[in-house]
């Protein structure tokens, strides 16, 4: 389990969504509280975007609370669009490769969640990658399989249609589960910002939508970041999340 | 605060007292029962004796639990005395020199709790190593100075009055406190272990005395490593313990 | 390219292979001599055999001369059996899942050059290991690759075939290639130690065989670890090295 | 010994300097032409001002050739005014604290070169320091201590006064010396860069003045950047040089 945070908006210091709330990324790094695991520390990240196409990409193995260069890189990054992430790891040693988010060209993903029986199917899934995202895995987790298998089934051309192409191909390769599938993740091309939560069992992780920040923008994140500054919305399980020129719709998933 | 452990007995690998026990050092870096902190995640130590003079030192800014190398190094490395320590920080960034145990010569040592007011007496207080001492300062820790004040107050000739000569020192040079000195150690030459608790407000970090474990050797714990397996006597504040020849003795400290 | 050192005789404290010579391992890590990079300074590692069946393993992604630990634990570690990596990456990001040594059950593997055109050629030599394998892959290296190809072709039952069938199945997988295959390898079953050297165009990295050391041990090394204390004699281009209960033992590879 | 290069001049991408210049900071990383070292692995650093008085700080232990995330912050990070710096460790650990540059409010710093004999005169220089400047210790090298020599005398008044006062101090405190006094160093306040030279041999560590980069800006390295693009001056050792509002000015130091 993890805990995610992203935000789109008017530009805006990186610390004021990761480092400042009361109930910020940071803060949920040693105290999250809907999610089975409190401590998140087995690694973060975050991603990006100005006027580049490819975002910017930094990440370390230690606990988020550790880093004291996050806390200067946040004060210091600007940003209308970016994504933030605590790894709390199931799958996968603490290495860089392995935490969230991943970036691919344009787009960056993060994940919260698991495949379940994973050991089990990475060779099939894996199988299922074109060349191109074969090529360009680095780690071992589920998460950044999940992210190649979403641009291997057309993130580019239709975000929703990949999401619910992915989940059909992961179960179909399953068969029977022991372990749920909870796959609760957010991404961007760059210009819009997703999101998704399904699950097999009706327990995906918490994923909620915030608005009335005082800067002004949006946020989507595991847990509200504050008590009674912004206005908070649970997204619901199987639904996909769309947040385009700072409006936002939410479809539900056909499963 | 923190959480260590110390062993002394037959020849044992590492991790039947850091990885194997229930409620083992690497366990009570993630779920410390009696500490403030639940979470000990500011890096990690230890320190074992071979039949070398010096012992080896293993220290990293991982949290424990993130660390493959310290489960293969605890599976591998048999020790008869060593010491071992999770951290969270209160003063001093995550660095190696700021990560316990500290050695120098034949002697390691470890701490949890912090010397009161620590910001406004260090300059005084680091004025009061001898040149020796002075020199070998690495970090920037309230922990490591108690250490070198141990040294240059004649530990090599009686830890004890050490103790006591270091503990007055302190408390003459702060005068009066706004923040409790709360001191909780275990300190070892290769031969003997020693450990003492002392608070100004009596309310030193937990520290407990364990027989009886199956391998036949005795611990200083901060935390029982288990229940039921082995005997844990609680080591009473301002009281100074030491374990020779498997022999445990405890004498108040005059305070 | 990299530079390693594998060690077999009575036991002795690592240091006095890893650390000590006049041009040790680590000595090699910045003023490698025979090299196409003087530089190896992208991580390191060693696994070492004691009475357990699986090898302790050690790596990190420091620099060898950046890593106070490893100073400490060549001092205190004593092995009769152990191999030892300095790493110049060419393929696959600085991490610990990058850095070799590998182990494997009772087998580790470190290996120095590279298969040739290997971005091209991954996915298909990737589809060539059995799942137990496939399963334990961790990073993205040709050099961990090259190790779970070899136990797929029966490391356990024929090091020798192994190594003539993995490297007819990497040439048939390639076919015509741009870059050569440079393969200079070293690996050990907790018993025997075994290494070879193969090149496609007869330019795979030095590799020497040492006796004579004070201690009485033998060598494997990229280069020779002093000069004039031991003999040292290079191991042919396209030829599988033994060295058992002392004896060594060359054949030719069948290319 | 070190490498580093400082610049002024109208807001860019830090790669421009950092990174892609045929001779950039990052390859004199591996292959410094003009320092005792060819290699400086031992961290890397850099600090750079926005519209904040006080400087971003980014350091870590990595070689800067291994950390990928330096190649993104300097791709989306820009500014007016930088330092960055590779390190090749005399004294002090690798750790972050003793990685350059050093910041203390709006003031950043580094240094390549070393106080002569520091081991004997380390305590009688930090007990020159202020106690303000005293309180922010943090790690054990000489170059952080002629930092915090400077603010205590007078680096906010006149940068000028403070290098020749702290230049006099250490040759003061320091008597007949064995090793030589080799200072080369740069600072900034986030409005005007600085640098010096001086030497008690003559054989202070390089510095050059480069105009006429395709930028616009101004740079100060420890070697040139590029042969043939720019214009690159030495400065001369004993001399104190400022360049401020894209003017610069050399002064002959007082010795």
């Amino acid at each position: 389990m993890c805990r995610f945070v992203a935000y789109s908006g008017p530009d805006i210091p990186l610390e004021n969504i990761v480092i400042l709330p009361q109930h910020s990324l940071l803060n949920q790094s040693q105290h999250a509280a809907e999610a089975k695991l409190a401590v998140n520390g087995d690694g973060f990240g975050m991603a990006w975007y100005s006027d580049q196409e490819r975002p910017g990409l930094y990440r370390d193995v230690l606990p988020a609370w550790s880093d004291r260069n996050l806390v200067d890189l946040c004060r210091m990054i600007n940003s209308r669009l970016f994504l933030a992430h605590v790894r709390a790891s199931t799958f996968g040693e603490t290495s860089r490769s392995n935490c969230h988010p991943f970036a691919c060209g344009r787009w960056s993903f993060m994940h919260n969640g698991q495949i379940g029986d994973f050991a089990r199917v990475r060779r099939r899934l894996e199988a299922s990658l074109n060349d191109e995202h074969y090529a360009s895995r680095r780690g071992s987790t589920d998460s950044e399989l999940l992210f190649l298998l979403l641009l291997t089934n057309g993130l580019d051309h239709s975000p929703y249609e990949a999401v619910v192409r992915t989940i059909r191909q992961i179960e179909e390769i399953q068969g029977e589960i022991s372990q749920p599938n909870r796959l609760t993740a957010s991404f961007c091309d760059g210009q819009v910002l997703y999101a998704f939560r399904y699950s097999s069992d009706r327990h995906s992780p918490s994923l909620y939508f915030g608005q009335g920040l005082d800067h002004g923008g949006k946020v989507i994140a595991s847990e509200p970041l504050d008590r009674g500054t912004g206005t908070w919305e649970p997204i619901a399980d199987r639904s996909f999340f769309t947040l385009a020129g700072g409006a936002a719709t939410t479809q539900a998933l056909p499963f």
